[in-house]
This record gives C-alpha cells, structure tokens and sequence, in this order.
C-alpha cells in the first residue's frame, strides 16, 4: 500500500527547491491539497516556523498548503490525521532525535505503510532505511537509537557523490565510509545522486530522474542500477 | 602535564604516513622506544592486526616499536603502563564505541593529563575534544555516549576543509554543518586543515604545520587563528 517519494536532494542545481519534482508531486499528492510537514531536520539550524514557511512558500505554486506538525498540539493526532505528509532535509540525527523524543516513529511507519502520501528528501529520506547509520550528517545530537522507519529493505546514502579523481585531500571518499559500514552492518546501501528518488508504490521501488543509482551489498563490488529500473529485489 | 601533538590527518598530498610529523615525533616520544596504539577506528574496516603492523612499519623508521592495544589482556593495564601511546584515525563511532566497550576512556584520560605522549590523528585527534559530535565519520555502530576525553576545551573538526565556490553539490558544506552544531551545542569548534596539528605541553596549546586553523564559536563569525599562535584562551 506504500506511496512515496524518496529523493536524495530537495534542490538540484540550476533550479528552484523540489522544482525538478513537481510533475511528479501533483501525481502524488492527487487527492490532498494540505500536506502535513515535519520540519524537525531543521537545515541550517533553522526554526520549525521558518522552515514551514519556507515549505509551504514552495508548495503554493502547486496549489497546496503545508501544515507544520509542530503546529499542532498532539503530534500523533496529527500524523494519524494527515492525508500526505513531507520530511525535508537537514540534519539527519536532529530529525531522528526528535522524532523519537515525540514519540511518533511508529506512527509515521504505519501511516506510510497504510498509504499516506509521502514524499521525503535528504534527511527525510535517510529515515525511510532500516537505520540512519550511512546519513552524511554530523552527529549534533545523541538520539536515542539509530533504528528508522524501515519502509526500504535498505539503507539510503542521500546526495551520493562520486569520488573527485583529481582531490589530494585525505578524509574518506563516500564509498570508502559505506565500505567502513559494511564491515558492520549487512544491509545494502543505495547512493542516491541528486536528482534521483526512488518511487515506491505497493511493494514496487523504481529508480526515477536522469542518473543511475550506486548500490552497495556487502561483500561486493559497488555496481550501478540504471534509472528507470526496479530495485525491489534488493534486501 | 599534558604532552600532546593532536593532528589533523596522519597523512598529506604528497608525502608518505607521518612523514611530515617525524622531526615533531622523535621530540614528542624522546624518552620512550615503545608505543601503544589504539588501532580501534579501523580506516576502511581494516582489521586491529593489519593496522598495527601498517604502523609499526612506520614508526620504524624513527626507531620506535609498536604495540597494539588490543594484543594485550587487559587494555586498562597496558594503558597504565604505556610510556606513550598513539591513537590512530579511521572511523570515530567506532573507536568511541570501542573505548567505552573496553572501558578504558578514563584511564585513558588519567594517562594523558598525567603527561604520557600522547598522538593523536583524525578519529584519534577527535577524541581529544569535549565530545565526538563534530566529526566527518558515518555513524556505522551506536556508541553508548557522543562524550570524549576532554583533554582540550573545545571540540575538533579534523580534515577541514573550505567550501570549493565553483561546486555544484548540495549537500551541506563543513561550515554549515558546524553551524548547525552551534545551533544546539555551546563549545568552540576548531577546524583543522590538512598538515595542521595542536601541540599541547601543559596547559599552553599551539597551532603547529605550516597552514591557519579556522575557529567556529557559538554566536560568533568564524575567523582564523595563524599557524604559531595560542590557542590556550579558547574554550
């Protein structure tokens, strides 16, 4: 029953904050015209208002209206209430932090497994793996697990990029860090480069936007997926 | 008592492992020809044995033997008893992780302030500061706590690097993602470049290596510190 989108990036160069998406949020979004938003990732450090405005300002020009779950004195309530929900990027562990802290992980896993509407993007994709541990983000907070909501049998590297051949500089490539996470962990990463999502309907993932996806399996050579191809064999 | 040389990577473009620290290390290890390391960051997931023996092929080049943490019974015991000790970089979750499962953060700690040798690279040079939160790495295990040895006032970015203006990614730069940890958390911050290391002999500590450091405090403009300058008055 699933529905969403997972994005690795809400903007990509060259054009407005989820513009490259919007074909594709009037399909999603079909029959709601308010989404429900949780701007707990709070990029940049800033405020749940803010970001709510910042949000809904983007959705106007596809005729919605964004309500911030913060807006709202019971989250739960809200999130059971919602007729298609958005997480925006920011902060990986800051998101996952609160939603713990509001206790709503298992409500917003069996709304979206029930087939809320749902669109994710960085951050807000990264909480759709089984856990946050291949985010790219500083750990700011100490949240109280790693644990996520687990709509993908996998592991979302969010703004995947290609290690610069000509760089001298010495901190570990990305695929070096999922390689380190692999040592550890047995899940497959999908990198995900910006401009790609993936569209999950029912129990189908597909590959959608111009660029190819990186996956990683443990105990195997990174290899690409093409866009347009399912990744639903993938656990 | 202190008696540090905390690095930002153990190896710059262009030259082999610590070539660039060896003069720095005969100095810093004059009076002892054994060090421990603490191979527990593990880079690309290597094992404790490979990077142990990776090191001590290196240290040999200035006469000096290395034995690794883990080759002994009891960690706390050979700690205590180390005439100084290295810790190495790779992967910072890990080696917190690892240091708290072994149970050796306060001895750890004690060793240092007490005046023990200590060097620390990348993950090793991180734990120097108040907490981990400000490292680069993936989160791939859950450590049972983001604090660290405090053997400096303030926390470390190690392999800092500036914002490339011509890039297209959007992704969030280092700057950002230190000022989203402003957002929540009061300690400096100092980003340390390649080649940059924090030589500390009591209570006096001096940016060494022939670049500026760059200073993140909360509330504040991010400015640079001049490679010889004090960065004692900082916490």
């Amino acid at each position: 029953m699933k529905n969403c989108i997972i994005a690795s990036s809400s903007t990509i160069h060259g054009s407005g904050p989820l513009e490259y998406l919007f074909d594709s949020l009037e399909e999603l979004y079909t029959n709601t015209e308010e989404i429900l938003f949780i701007p707990y990732a709070r990029p940049g450090g800033i405020s749940h208002d803010e970001y709510t405005i910042g949000v809904n300002n983007i959705f106007k020009k596809i005729g919605k209206r964004i309500m911030g779950v913060h807006m709202f004195e019971d989250p739960i309530e809200a999130i059971k209430n919602a007729n298609g929900i958005y997480t925006g990027g920011g902060n990986t562990f800051l998101l996952v932090h609160q939603l713990y802290k509001n206790n709503v992980i298992t409500t917003l896993k069996e709304k979206i497994e029930s087939g809320a509407p749902y669109l994710g993007t960085s951050a807000g994709s990264n909480i759709c793996g089984l856990t946050m541990q291949t985010t790219n983000d500083m750990p700011i907070v100490y949240p109280p697990s790693f644990m996520t909501l687990g709509i993908l049998p996998f592991n979302i590297n969010a703004h995947y990029i290609d290690p610069d051949p000509t760089s001298t500089h010495k901190g570990e490539t990305r695929e070096t860090r999922i390689k380190e996470f692999h040592k550890l962990n047995t899940q497959p990463v999908v990198g995900l480069r910006e401009g790609s999502w993936l569209r999950v309907k029912e129990s189908t993932i597909t590959l959608e936007g111009e660029l190819d996806a990186r996956i990683f399996e443990q105990n195997k050579a990174p290899y690409e997926i093409e866009t347009g191809k399912t990744l639903s064999q993938l656990h």
